[in-house]
């Protein structure tokens, strides 16, 4: 039998708190799961710093790239019944749905920001570089490697294989979705996946909803808008964020100026440079970033050593609702205020805004242009979700934005006699300091 | 109001996947919880190894320890009514709940070990050292640390107060088996906890329950029992520990035999040394022994480069059952034969054992005594849980015991041409070579 | 003590899969549980037909009364502390929300349309009239059951009160969505209640909720969304309740008519004659509407005798979306080729329809007011919550009906032949003839 | 197609609690499931009286029945990759499972004792007989009817067949125990089926457990025991079921002593005669038990009208602990006793014994031998689980028995002055008067 098709002399499971079990049979699933490179997810949290609010949180990418492989799996075990699903295209599948998340790095989105990177394309070099991960692809067959690369890019030809994991329904967020409030505790997140799976239908373009099946879509879009205003873009734990980007802000700063570090920070000197390797980028997973930051507290440098004591020990900043257009004098108030009393506001009154698009329809020749969700209805018409559901409709293409403004109350609190931290303190309190726990 | 007494404004919540919510209104738990020795414990996982087979087990010491803190909270809620109970005690039973762990440090059971270290004293000497810890429990009242830690080192005197931390049935296992269930997936661990905390009754010694809660007892027992047997004594979480272990003690002899290491390992060198400063203690953490381990693998040194390759991309060593007694002269074979073929069995050839005493009455005089469960009869007579309940006799004394012996068969599998790695490899054949997964 | 304020002498406790435990300790509570009149709940479905559709869905009244009771306790709890709250009203909440569904009957729905009852008349009769409800209650203090039934009629003075079990966010619904979702199965119906009795807090005209609870509220009022539409709707249960409807209009019919029945049908007679005592409502549970269906499949009249068999052997009507505007010729034509073919169009041929208004908030002079509910923000203002939150705003004041026409297809489809029925099904079929079944 | 291999032409699927969804592609199993027979079971409680102890346990035969049916489904979905199982057995598993329990009727346990029935025969009568059921089993082949009645009746020559229905872990334990504990909402009764799904391995004589589940088979049978005695044999729920006994005798004995009943129990006169024919026996559910039971609450006969109004209103016995050997002096007294105060003690003085036989290997000769489970061992050995597990060891073979004496402790109460009632009570508080209610 040809290694495409090899199958484990027994089948293989992973007890999964979400999917209960997680099934393997293929060879090559079982070959790619025990490279170094998809280890490394282990050390690399899917929610980043959402842990510091939600403390079940802890749960690793790797745990996520396993649950996107099941749904996949699942799928296709309805898939293969239709004449529209082209078998052959199986194993890809399961592939790039392991292997979506593969250039993720330790918290990502502030690295993403800092370093100016992009973890699509570390997936990509992953896939195609000299890896273990790209040995065993192509001993699939020769450019196999290639065909799972395109797919998580998004420019394969077949276009059902890519809406399975990169659509407004797909593998990926129905996956996302549910680990993510399992680990959190919250209550919403949950969806009847099992049902949306059985009314799912592979046409030509993508996955399709038998209309019958509407009012569990509802159900998770709803959980998906819950869960981002509820946990992603929890304030507690974008606090947590901001104060990482600014560490990694002050570290290049510094190593910029010349700044001697009392060890080297061997492991970023590449992504101070911007001449960032897929060897380093591989090194640095999360128990790396915290090494640093443990170090860098007994640093000299204030700033460095206050920002990474605050991570590492969770002393937040607090924040306050902030909308720029309406407070931009309150603002340069605050900028100057916070220069004359001795605290650097370019790494202390930090605005940071966050905004979500819970569900939307095509509109030609937008950006990020998305593929919306199609019902079948029982004379085999298409309908866009938006046009039969109320709920989808009333959010659908709503844009909400969330503006907050950080600072750390207790270093104002220590010069509260100073009166220039008084109006500080007034004009923050003017907006109504929040508290900073996750209730 | 005095700072024992002070209540927060607002009652504080944690979102909590096991309990729903953990609930604070103490100052000084509050405070407690924002120190950076307690924060320490985010970055050590509750169940060390575990997570390479069971991969939701990703929580941390942090996780439990404010779930004890809460089992105790409701406890106490409980007892409150009963004349017996001395409401006083209250803030200490709930600052050893949440402090009982604090000496814990990463993978403790392998660097115990290895280098003769106590948690519990590490415990100890953080309450009662120079901490920010150990200022919050003074400023409730001088003395208040000691009591803390007293309670927590099972010497305070009101022994129905070490009860509800360290008993047979206290908070802490009440904690674990449900959050380890939980974060594992399995489905053991379960048991009515709601029920067990409405028929705890406190007693001069220690919480006893009433009768009519037998059942409840019984199915926590067992609980314990399938938790310790699948989960904590899972062989492949085993054969991860076993080779941390080695990992440390290669490290330490290469230390002690003056090995130049690439980057000086300063974390290290005083668990080498044998003189670990409370300070150190408090560095090392889960990030730094991986950092290590990852610079480790760069080493010249092939059995430490090996073997932390082995620990960070999960390339676990196999296993075969072994008992000592039975197999001693393939054992000896074993062992001169890995020697022949350049495999090192001091580092390769490793024996572990796990053994479990899942209930225990009381038998005066021997080691480890442990203060059994007793059963408040409608008579208020106190009877012995062993001599009512069928299922709890069956298994009440008996230590059961599983001996694994773990070996590498990758490597011997690179070398099968070689007779003497056949007759190895025919060796371990004969005792029946076991699937490496978790099944 | 005053039997008002009498205490068991150990709280009881009821198992209860969706509260966990449903606690009592005032005797009245107890008392009040123990009398024939709430016994017989338990005789009556909470959900009627709706186990037709979903076989879990056995759960009686009795079941959810004691839910709202415990709800009601758990809010009490929390308010206890708020100086709004005045404790001398908690044991009328706690015995109102215990009673408020006291004077439902068997399939409370259909038996109301067809002999134009009204449950609510009977709680007060229940409550008011010579019964060991009223006994007890009297007992307390005299007035006290015109009180209770004050609170159940929305009369009473104390709107706060009366908002703990009748408003859009009351302790009712939140049992009922839970309970409903439990026992049918159904992944709809979940909400963090824990979270939304946290933010509750009373004011003088009703129980409002912390702003930062909205998103909490959200999520109950989707709930209630999915579940109206996905379970209390259900197109297969109506079909049920259809025939029920109608088997009750033709037993009537057929006294009226001085049909001979073989057995008189005692328990129906001041039914079909409009006299009915509250010692006959109290009689007629489920279990007797089951055994006169069970005679009734003997009677000589036929369609009696075929209705009856449908509804025991759940032989049911199929149907079409039906929009009578849309289809009043199509109507008109089918009830005349109902006549010709010998198929009573007034018992085979049924419009129905179901409509719901998730939310609403107040529109002052409207039949209905519905108070709306309101968010307390942090500066303590009142805001109704439609305004706060995009998705309520959506669903707010959208009344959504759905129509349906039923059929019995099996009886057309005997008769296929003919062409007057090849007509019937072809007008069906051009509307598209559903599924029966729940999927 | 022939009728035996006919597919709906899509899976019908039903919404089930414990097992998510029960899936049906057969259109034979479709049409069974759609019988009156069948659907009768509906009107049946899987627990009896158990609601009246756990208000949860409200759930039907007809729930239980499906959920065997899917079980099995999920079980041959296993089975069908091995050489042992034959798949022609497939649709005859299925009927079997679907069916197994078709011939109960109402309070099964009280009627069969009283009136000598076997509920087994009349599945057999049912199956065989003139009805639906048995002309769709015959239209799928002559004969097959019969080979149906055989595996329910454990004499079809497949042995393998029967054991998936009938052995000491079959699909029909599997599912009671998880429904019945979801419905009741207690903390037992769980164990992980799909774990013991995948480790079950068809053999000649019937069904084995691969031995690495043997963990969860017991944790299977541990619920099992759990569940006995916590659910099952509850003595508030065995008080309702000794009243009903005592009901359904006194009825027969004034039936066969010429007592004019108000209304003729026309349902009963064929139990009371003996001579009860398949029709009689279908009419009779639970709601006509209901009816009369409501009906003989007006009757003149005390006893009657009392024991009827007592299972109505659930003023159920109270209870003591009761040795037959060791306290036949006291029951002796007791008896005259009661004589004495006018309590007839053949109706009011009621012992009541429960025993359970958690687990059994084969004991040759004994009644009632039962299969034992077997684990098949990594050389394929066959080892009988109790030689394995200690805790199962522990309680195989062992007979556990619960003695109680029932008794209506009011009655008495009432006649508290009475010199012989103060003896009884004497007697009685002598032994413990236990509480009446499920905590």
């Amino acid at each position: 039998m040809s290694y495409k098709n090899e199958q484990l002399s027994e089948e293989k499971v992973f007890k999964d708190p979400v999917h209960r079990y997680v099934h393997v049979r293929d060879r090559v699933i079982w070959d790619l799961i025990g490279t170094p490179e998809f280890q490394r997810l282990r050390r690399i949290k899917q929610l980043g710093t959402t842990n510091l609010t939600f403390h079940g949180a802890e749960h690793s990418r790797f745990n996520h790239s396993l649950g996107v492989y099941e749904v996949v799996r699942r799928i296709i075990s309805v898939f293969k019944d239709y004449p529209n699903w082209d078998n052959d295209e199986r194993l890809l599948c399961l592939c790039a749905a392991l292997l979506h998340d593969l250039g993720h790095g330790p918290f990502s989105h502030s690295f993403e920001k800092v370093f100016k990177l992009d973890h699509e394309q570390f997936t990509q070099k992953i896939i195609l570089g000299d890896t273990q991960i790209h040995k065993i692809l192509e001993k699939v067959q020769p450019g196999f490697a290639q065909d799972v690369a395109d797919v998580i890019g998004k420019t394969y030809a077949n276009k059902l294989v890519i809406s399975l994991i990169s659509s407004q329904i797909d593998a990926d967020r129905m996956d996302y979705l549910q680990r993510d409030a399992y680990f959190t505790g919250v209550s919403y997140g949950h969806f009847d996946m099992e049902r949306i799976l059985r009314v799912m239908r592979p046409m030509e373009e993508q996955a399709v909803i038998k209309s019958t099946g509407m009012h569990a879509v509802e159900d998770y879009i709803m959980s998906r808008y819950q869960m981002y205003w509820q946990v992603y873009f929890h304030p507690v734990s974008r606090s947590a964020e901001v104060i990482l980007t600014k560490i990694l802000h002050r570290a290049k700063f510094l190593y910029e100026h010349d700044y001697a570090f009392k060890l080297k920070p061997a492991h970023f000197i590449s992504f101070f440079n911007g001449n960032v390797t897929l060897q380093d980028y591989l090194r640095l997973d999360e128990s790396v970033v915290h090494y640093y930051f443990q170090l860098w507290q007994d640093e000299e440098d204030a700033i460095l050593s206050d920002l990474c004591e605050r991570f590492m020990d969770r002393r937040l900043f607090k924040y306050i609702e902030f909308s720029p257009n309406r407070m931009m004098r309150e603002w340069m108030e605050l900028y100057s205020l916070f220069k004359k009393v001795g605290i650097d506001p370019d790494y202390y009154l930090v605005e940071d805004s966050s905004s979500d698009l819970p569900y939307d329809f095509y509109r030609p020749g937008e950006e990020g242009e998305r593929v919306p969700i199609y019902l079948q209805m029982p004379n085999d018409e298409l309908k866009e979700l938006s046009r039969q559901s109320d709920i989808v409709e009333a959010i659908s293409g709503k844009k909400r934005t969330d503006h907050k403004l950080y600072f750390p109350l207790d270093m104002l609190k220590e010069k509260a006699q100073n009166s220039d931290v008084k109006r500080i303190l007034a004009i923050l309190n003017g907006q109504g300091v929040v508290n900073h726990h996750a209730e």
